[in-house]
């Protein structure tokens, strides 16, 4: 069985307007590129990206840390309840073959560590500029605009294969 | 959005050849409902499950104990990566509105109790027979047969809800 | 280092009182050999055996599922706080050498079933009779007494070694 | 009971050597002031930090991502075993009433975002500098020197209680 790409996008549960405009048109770049938008299922970030990519006709899977699939946003298609707080982050990125971090939360900064430490490329869009930190990592680089990080994400995903 | 019905179906990797047949005739049931299935991911019972939901034209979820998707059997179509070990049992019932457990294995008899736990309803189908020690939960039902057991576990699933 | 051997006593948070009973006795004999109590640091036969250890001298380690050291019962020595609910059981079994049960929850049901998965040894004291249910695992012993449960447990532990 | 205060040390299994050196100062440090050394229970820091804890008649305890305590270093008094890989990232930071971050790595980067996401104080030496990126978290001080970075440690475990 060929399986979808899966990209995932994480970002902060309470996001400015801009990041929630990226998030939802990162979602729809996703979709639209047949890919499966792999996110933490919350509101914010998630569910802006959630929405791009439902609108847009995609699957949307939403990784919970509570105990309940009740508190996943209404542009979830398959829920997954891990009932393990602050760990399912490393769930999210595992499970993406690359991840675009929109913004820059704490949670989404963890998810970014724990992608590099597990070898999953991230693609930042106005996110943690690990880059002026010295970070010169291959796995990890900048974006533009919400269509420059999808298909960024998507050649990394291809080429991490 | 309306989610379709998600049922999990745990057993052993390391399965007899009665507990597959039964697996995929449960996995067959699913998906011809319309539901999700639900599993770990791996061999045996999990990809019996998956195969008979899947070649009915049913979407399967592997939630993978390891770092890698690789290691989901070839009727996966989406794969959760979680990179915990055992620790993915309570990722696997959690997700799952109820739970189908074939066989025997210590595996399966710590999602039936994580299940129970959590107030997941569990369907036994020759499984571990918690009702001749004692246990008198209504979550936990026997089933003869996998067409019974699929019938049971959509009625928990949406008496649940 | 020679590090002390580490015993787990597994048992539900609401329990009945001779189970507290011989909880508390089953950690006084796990310190009076000089063994680290191995717990989930909550209540009931957590908190019971944890006492016990704890007044015979011991140190007691309470593995929580939560995200503050505050739940943890007054006989905890050293808290280790997981945020990963019941994924935490895992950490309490494969933490200690051997296991004790006490009772028969569905908590400590899933806790016997990862110990044996993981080739952890359990002695269960009025606990789940898995042995009536054809489970013949040289890993699982049934013990009559607090006493005797702490001698199969640290036989059990040496043997692993 | 009164239960001494947790100190976190996180950082890189290999490191470079004057960060080895730092780490076993603050280990050595920590266990002067008669906390309890938590550790991810390997080498490099880890090992540094818990020798300089150990030799000074200190507390250790290393929570291990791997199935063995086998893997723990040869100073850590207590183990913790998870079985979870990077998810006991997460153990680490909460089981800490506060963290000193030494080097640069990934994972260690990884505990930074969890304990700052999960209201752990985190205290950075030579690590990531987060306030250049523009973080001015309260719960966030670098440090200069391992004697600075225990003490602001200890006040932060002190003044978060």
């Amino acid at each position: 069985m060929k399986r979808a790409v899966r990209i995932g996008v994480m970002g902060p549960g309470d996001a400015a307007p801009d990041e929630l405009e990226m998030a939802e048109a990162v979602g729809r770049g996703i979709a639209g590129r047949g890919g499966i938008l792999v996110c933490g299922g919350l509101g914010g970030v998630m569910e802006a990206a959630a929405k791009g990519a439902a609108l847009a006709g995609g699957v949307t899977l939403g990784i919970l840390p509570g105990h309940s699939p009740d508190s996943a946003n209404p542009y979830i298609s398959i829920t997954v309840v891990t009932g393990m707080s602050h760990a399912r982050n490393l769930v999210n990125v595992l499970t993406s073959q690359a991840v675009i971090a929109v913004g820059g939360a704490y949670g989404t900064l963890s998810e970014i560590a724990l992608a590099l430490k597990s070898g999953r490329p991230v693609v930042a869009l106005k996110s943690w500029r690990l880059k002026e930190m010295g970070c010169d990592d291959a796995l990890f680089v900048d974006a533009e605009t919400p269509q420059e990080a999808v298909e960024k994400a998507f050649q990394a995903a291809e080429a991490a294969l």
